[in-house]
């Protein structure tokens, strides 16, 4: 079950073919989207309100594993308690998943706002000896798809920046809404390319596969 | 402004005392309690149930500044980032200002439960360093009044063991549940206990008369 | 294809049957050992001896992906270097995919010994703020076949002192000796219990199907 | 009571001025400066130098909290073991208020020969992970006052660069003989500044309020 | 040049022999010790008190190089500064060359309030990754001469603890005082011994013969 | 022992007469090159290749301490491991010598893909808080000795770079193939530079004369 964390579901059509080609052939997609909330997570706000109606799928819906579709990972560690099934962001799965490829990994945000966010979870997860560039390319997440061409080339440039200047040899996209055009921009770039919707579909399988969840010991027990 | 995060107003008129009296003179507190939501803040669950509220409550009052009456500091990111008034969280006031006075901080709280909680919030304040301790009275939160003798005692144990096997030289109570008892415990512990209800109160009077708030630029602009 | 960096044969039976019955059914599991070589990786001699016949098989034989089936991840950087295709430790598969389930992480180490050497590999991989507690069982890797009940004991007993003492919510399997009482201790333990060679194999087929390898520009570039 | 650690008495009224505007009314300010002693702290040798009539005046004055009002704080450590009321350097107290402001704290220090010092000063704190940027103005202490209108030209120049460029959401001035000049650079600036002496002063009011002190176990034991 | 920081010569011989004994032959040592100040440095204060004459005799005597004989570096960067020939600390000279020889460095200081100073002097130095473990024998520094076979004893003991429940494969002694029974404790410790003088001169030697000394750019410019 | 860990004689003599010139009067000089290896260390594969036989070595001849003749550390572990006398690197020896003399360190690397690999070995080391910037200077190994000049112009060039605009206060050079040209650098760059050759063979000196060596408990026990 993928959960898009947006109160419309203009994307759910597209993001079940995006899904769906990605997953393994016994893999059932399921898209849920909000009734109520914003259409885009540009904000701590926009996380707030719709984390409730979150809450409440996770509690109500049958799933075997849930993506909650946002690389920000809102409500994540409430998700992960709420629930006895696999709970996955995507932001968590591309960014553990980079740690395997590289050394030195980077981020390419949308927005600027999105910097300083992106390195406080990335502390929270204890990882910024490995993960300590966070790049934007300026472009809100609402003018992401207005023209595709702008966004994809905004993204091979910054890529490009941080792999010549900061060294980086893994890049992260740090938005799910950039996964359309990931396919394409993994030739553009010299390093390993990382698209966090099918990272957090890809271990959501995993986890199953080897029949392991979140510990509901301490920390995510209810 | 005071918000105690939860669905009833049966602490507010002791809250309002005990915040009346730590305050200067020339404060004005005002305390608001949420119309629905839980009795207590005890998991990832609750915080998420109580944010949408908090930051309405941000949104429509009238105060120069406002304190989310709770340790674990839910949706604090949101709060400072919907108001543009001083928004302060216990947790991150006590803990900050414990740095001041010891090199070796801990932080007593109710549940083992919150153990991993704290950890990652000190993580994410990056001061994890100096904070790293974090001991369980096991005691939950909603029993915490039931024999205040016991509580006290357990938590006078705690902090005693924190100090001389851990070499703690700072104590912080970890629940502002605690706050009524706090001054009874002070002659307890051989060390500076920093109860944290209070902590926010003072820095938030701090905040008002330097006319500093937090920042509007990136991270919490709206 | 699964290397197994030792100079016998006599566990390639076993071990395909146990990567084949983790495997996805389109996976085709080939298992390799040495000509020459130590019977256990049981110190840092023993890599160092190993590690040229590694690399001599990762650069003549035809896969799509090669798993070195040692939890010490014996020469990785240079096989991911040497390699053009997925190359994968089980340490690094195990330890970056626990950081998924719970907040702290434990290795349950064989020997003494290698709690040192795992934490230096800890702290090369950038995650120590996470996994920071290495146990041993004091039982050399050859003996962990001699008696499977005290070996079993021996991993639940530590184990259990780790999720009770340390506060560890996940625990990870240090050796991949171990991989065949997995399955058993499971629901003996409190918390989400990783096999480092069923992760390594799940990663490998993960990175697969997103056509992501290791990064061929500065650090692994040949 | 405000020590001015320095061998002149000449800023003792402009500083009494300052610190008495930005005083709770019932708050005495009293300064005090030295009979001996260098005119500026600027280096560690002048630190050692003022160190000794420091601490003779901490252990002879009465007072109910002291300032040794220079950002490096010098001999802060020694002053809150033989003192046995608050003892608060200013440079202690804006960096840990910062924290509460923002995510990423950028220092602007008069020489570059403070850049070095004050990461070992932050490091000593071990907040080094939200503190991680010094910039300097290159104006000696000394040259400070000589031409206003550069310093504050200069400062505003750097706190500029860090916000845009080092993404900087709070800036601190590190050096408290910027004082003059702070509340006429807030406007210029579009994150919060943080002023340390007057940051000093109010963090010893709170503490004052809350009857809490440095603890005098183990490390500023006497 | 030795500085014995403190306010007697009754050590001066013995320290005189024991250094001649670990010189090279063409070194040639000489002790110096205050005129005034404390017999024993065990507070942040006396560290206070004996800087000032320290800096006058690095900055009046002649010598190759100097070290200040006390593992806590008492105003060590001060003394860098002032002086243009090298200048070292047992304490620093100790740890830095502890991390050649094992990975987990643990610390026997005389008492327990040297605990958390050492820890800070360990961050401040950013090693604390690789030391991170003080242990006291609670005997004062100026009782470690009374009874020699109590010290003795102590050491002994704190070590083996340190060495069998730490982990630790390096242990340093934290005082110089200690210096007369080092090699008697080096057969009983199953670990390798650093005496902290010893260490010093040999650096001293060391950096002598590569006509290297501290840096005079930045840190360090007078 | 002087261990050239390359499968050629032909730097023997120089590095012999370069050995001679540096070390003290009564410590004896052998250089030990490769039956079988590649010319240059330039990868990690290389590395492996030569680990064999340098372990072989080790455990064959006679001496008192081993420089393994390589900034990377080839093998360090296994060399300690194994052998029950002295071992050293020059890049161990040089980085933790590094530390005595600034706060700021800068490695000159000569090519680009060394970059992610020292700072793995430094973050190994734990040392990444003081040492954490790595220049290249772009010529490779094998071409360090064909123009003299253009090598000494492009170290002298970045590492005036990392002086001015990192603030690094100390230099180390990254490759012991810079030896030769070592002596001319150092009036050229204003900060102290550290040639790793020297350093290693000063510290197995003084480690001898100390009668101290690595730790043979937990993690160098064979």
């Amino acid at each position: 079950m993928i959960i898009n964390p947006i109160g419309t579901s203009i994307y759910d059509k597209a993001d079940y073919e995006y899904f769906k080609q990605k997953a393994a052939k016994d893999t059932d997609i399921e898209i849920v989207s909000l009734k109520k909330g914003p259409e885009f997570i540009t904000s701590f706000e926009s996380e707030v309100e719709i984390c409730p109606e979150i809450l409440n799928i996770l509690k109500t819906k049958i799933y075997d594993a849930a993506i909650i579709n946002c690389f920000a990972n809102p409500c994540i560690d409430a998700a992960k308690e709420v629930s006895d099934k696999i709970v996955i962001g995507p932001g968590e799965a591309a960014l553990y998943l980079s740690l395997l490829l590289g050394d030195h990994i980077s981020i390419i945000s949308p927005d600027d706002k999105d910097v300083p966010q992106f390195m406080i979870n990335v502390r929270k997860m204890g990882i910024e000896k490995r993960v300590n560039i966070v790049k934007s390319i300026n472009i809100p997440v609402k003018a992401l798809n207005k023209d595709e061409k702008i966004t994809k080339k905004a993204i091979i440039e910054e890529a490009t920046v941080t792999v010549k200047k900061d060294g980086a040899d893994v890049v992260v996209l740090g938005c799910t809404g950039m996964a359309y055009i990931a396919d394409q921009l993994k030739d553009k770039i010299p390093v390993p390319l990382i698209e966090p919707a099918a990272a957090a579909l890809k271990v959501a399988e995993l986890l199953f596969s080897l029949n392991i969840k979140q510990s509901k010991y301490l920390i995510y027990r209810l």
